[in-house]
């Protein structure tokens, strides 16, 4: 029904994330799917695509050959890259290169001089390049962006985010589990906890209030025997301005399905924001009482389309991104500038600062811990 | 790209639930809108069709219309009657009569009598008939509901649900809050808060418990001056089997948004659930400890496609329930018995029984809430 | 330590509340137990006082005895009645006639028609007369008593009052649980859970409201097989002025433990309060945003002894109504007016409310709900 | 009432501790207060124990004076040390060479150098050495303790506790706000935040793991510009055995009355308790679901006296950890074994580690995180 047309790169038929993409994109009305590659196995790839009801043609088996046919006025105009992380940088290179709008699963890359090539080779093109932080699509979340940049918490001094799972807290990977093997497998990964979710954790952190971290001391653990990759990171943090911080994330947390959560402390108050709860903030403002924000309550920034308290979720915190994807795309076309919130979509910069992230915390953790420049 | 195709009467530009039920129907991938008597009006009509890419063709002016053209082959799959409560009837009639399939808003329709001859239609109709009870479509109510029949809190005793809402504390509906205008005129919703959320709050109490309550003693209420609907409703109910209940609607509840919740105590233990945390269940058992049970967690019976933690949404909810109308209606075509959980679609069934509990309460609050059946 | 002197009647070695009311009165370090007569078997009684270690002349075999003795200026200032209900009311009217000031555990008595004998004799005397209504000791919740008496949530609308246990689902009274035992015998508890935890909620709907109920229409069960007293009570109320109410006692909620909790909805705002989180309550005013008001916090009406945060618990709100019974008597017999927070202490007055709540929900329940004059 | 003899230095009318000490230690019903050093100004001492209602003679102007004249068989069994930190040291110096038993407030002194001094003291002493961590008192706190003992969460990999507070976020030192004049005085408290929670949380830490911590690496902040101590640290813990920790402490968390929080992974499973509420335990065990054990709930190894669900507050873990003193004092001059629950009472040697991590906190944080022994 949208008027855009989308194609996808990896997230064939069971593959997890293709479809949160897919439902994410169509509830938005903007996008239609029309083409893709969904595996590295071409076979499987182009039976994805006639499952998925395209057009032959337009089912790849491969996606520097999707590249080059959809450049142009009749191709896509977007394309979603759902692969395995260590295919991000090569995909996101043929489409760079057909000239066409990008929006990425996080990590950005397996590698931190993936990512930087990567950045070099989107400043060169006209594309746009979105990176799915998840997270940077709840409303509440951009709620408490725009309070801390409104001043509300005053001067930030104290940043603590989390960011515990339990999924790896066995040997998952050794049990046919096709996620957990990919996911602690470092050719294809990169890093273990630190890529999947630290960068989620880091990119939160950022993103609520808009300061950059600029050094880290990093205890990187591995408590499973025989895990190839990290599946748990200390870090304190130091943000620019002399905020400090805190990063726990975590795949051995026993208990925990999916316990990000960020609490902001500043000379003037503080904000707190759980997924868990994701249509709420809590607010304390110095001298008055601890608040709790809902999604659509009074006197928010929110302009959203949902009634007053009924829960906003995962596929449509993703929406979130496509619409703004959308926006912009339909603002660049029309010779507009954007809608301010369509500029929150997370991008190749975000993206690459999640990669300095995995970098720096992998050096100072192999430094027992000393402090690294992020 | 859905392979069903889709039509809507109501919820035209601007009206907040057809853009909901649109968001819900796009993002199962199933549907293609591609219909649609968008107004009562029937200018305004046809520019929200235009609005939303329809062929000009299909944009109609009136439902009516729209019933007729769309009959046949090659007519539209399903219809969603979005409309406000009092014209739910003669549209479904409408297209019951030209054999479309109807997903309907909830109430299913102004007045008990309304509901009854609409069941009667439906039942000399070959067209499935569902209503969106949206909170049916949350995973976590389906394994509740799932936990009850397998005996897991064994014979059910007592059944609590209350529905606090806060937008019509005042009289918002002499601000131009058109929502509030047609949900208090009765000639347009039929009742007030009975209507609009008591239905939800009945429906989840039967669909959860699988038990028929049988009478119930209601206190209704209209606290705000001038207002022409019942405002807040408590009763207390009997449920065929010997359990017992009480039901709280109200949407004077300040500081409340949604706050469905639903406890459900039998003699082996007890389930709770409510929508302001819609991935969590909590069950105690007898002589165990409490749980808490998410979504997607170790041994429940749900079979989701989102990973364990990340929250389901109001609209995720909403598409369960158009998942259940397309399986439902591949099955049929198929010549095959339609999945076990696409049969849990609320039908008209929970529609008229809705319309029995709002016209119970009324008449038993006026009453002084003598015990009436239901 | 203290310089007042206390006498017990039950609660002996092994009773349960005898050693939480020594434990609260202990800790206010205004009062010395001195006397008690700790059983209604005298070799028990005198075992029990010999173990506290009183002096043998005043561990007492029956508190007839002990009422006679004790009476005048060198007896004790104040005795604590913490039998079994049924006992309440001769004990009672022994130090009433000995002139002996009462702090009486509720139920007040076994039946309405020993309460109000008993309020006349109190009438006729000059002894205080305080019931032992626990929750009226927290201090979140005289702020919650408070805030609506200042006018912070504006006219109440509805009071909305639960009280869930889970500790006799089952029947407990057969396996030698000699607190379930008495409790469930009429002859000695009155009613079953209407007596033990009805009243607490009662209580405190109009503690904290200020409105006196005026008629309820009551469901009252019997869950257990077997059992002699109701286990579980649904019940609408009305209130002067109009307020609407609801209130529910159960003591066969399996899960729930203690789960007390009371709201509040006004036309300007509400409150809430639970006692498994005591320090907190939860306030709402229109048009803002839902607070959490910590005990201690900025700008409440507390004026507490303990740090900021540091939870308050069930001896320590036992201890406030013995310092408010410190207090009032200090207060008399010093010829000056009492602090008014030691006003707060629940009176006769508040028993016989309790007895009338009990009274009336038997006979609504009897009545298949009748609206009943409380 | 009690018959153990209890003395008290520090804590005169209208200093904090003081008062909660002679409740917690009332309430027991185990002693009775009968002298004190109620203050370093001897008028003042003397007042206070003269409005306490303690003998003339018993009112010492100094601690010196005390400990002598009460050393002996018709002396004080116990002395309360509720004084500002650096007077801790003297003060037990003092009563330790009078062969007095002493329960001591944390932290135990005010520089590590004192507390090793005094240990060695102690260790030459007959002298009972309690250190008032009062959380070790909560029934919860111990049942987590009992559950890690017992394996329920296997081996130990993680342990997170964080103890955020907000009553320092601004200069309070310099509004007349006493508590805060000497615990931001380094002469008299030592360290800032470090000493006064953040050894609570240190020690909760080492309790309820039973692990000893190793080393840290630490960022000690000072916020509020002139504070002339730290106001929040940040550590990164390693644990004996291999375990990995993350601590923080706060006290300029606006917001945060008084959060403090622990989490322990383990490869079995985890345990989470917050003293905000203070009555549950979060337990998931692996492949299991997540449960809240209520205090004295089904099956926990919890002998309390207080009914199922009622809450446990500050003041009554203070008073669990004086019966634990007494029960120690019984069984020694009984020449019995104390109960096992007893010997949790927290020692000198608890005490010294608090010293110990403050020590290594305050030299990592100067060499910018180094890892330092603990």
């Amino acid at each position: 029904m949208g008027t855009l047309k989308l194609g996808m790169v990896g997230g064939g038929i069971g593959a997890f994330f293709g479809a949160a993409h897919r439902a994410a994109a169509a509830m938005t009305g903007r996008f239609s799917l029309v083409a893709g590659a969904f595996s590295s196995d071409p076979v499987r790839a182009r039976e994805s695509g006639h499952a998925l009801g395209l057009a032959p043609e337009r089912c790849y088996g491969d996606f520097e050959t999707m590249a080059k046919r959809e450049a142009g006025d009749d191709g896509i105009d977007l394309v979603a890259v759902v692969t395995p992380n260590h295919l991000h940088a090569p995909a996101c290179h043929a489409f760079l290169g057909a000239g066409i709008n990008i929006l990425c699963d996080k990590p950005l890359t397996a590698t931190l001089d993936d990512a930087l090539a990567l950045q070099m080779a989107a400043a060169g093109s006209s594309s746009l390049f979105g990176v799915a932080y998840t997270n940077a699509g709840f409303d509440m979340v951009r709620e408490a962006r725009s309070m801390v940049a409104a001043g509300e918490i005053g001067r930030v001094r104290l940043v603590r985010v989390i960011f515990p799972q339990e999924w790896l807290a066995t040997a998952a990977e050794t049990t046919g589990n096709k996620q957990a093997e990919w996911r602690t497998d470092p050719a294809r990964s990169g890093a273990g906890s630190l890529g999947d979710i630290g960068t989620h954790a880091f990119h939160l952190a950022e993103f609520v209030t808009g300061l950059s971290a600029t050094a880290l001391s990093a205890e990187v653990d591995t408590f499973v025997p025989g895990r190839r990759v990290d599946d748990n990171v200390t870090a304190k943090l130091r943000f620019a301005g002399g905020a400090k911080g805190m990063l726990w994330a975590s795949q051995v947390a026993i208990g925990e399905t999916n316990g990000l959560r960020i609490d902001v402390h500043g000379d003037k108050g503080s904000l707190g924001w759980t997924v868990e709860a994701a249509n709420r903030l809590t607010f304390a403002p110095l001298g008055g009482r601890r608040m709790v924000i809902d999604r659509a309550s009074h006197g928010t920034a929110f302009k959203g389309t949902m009634p007053p308290g009924h829960p906003q979720g995962f596929i449509e915190a993703l929406a979130r991104l496509y619409l703004d994807v959308a926006d912009q795309i339909d603002a660049h076309r029309g010779g507009r500038a954007p809608a301010a919130d369509a500029l929150l979509l997370p991008g190749i910069h975000d993206g690459v600062r999640g990669l300095r992230f995995v970098d720096a915390a992998l050096r100072s953790g192999a430094e027992d811990g000393r402090w690294t420049d992020i």
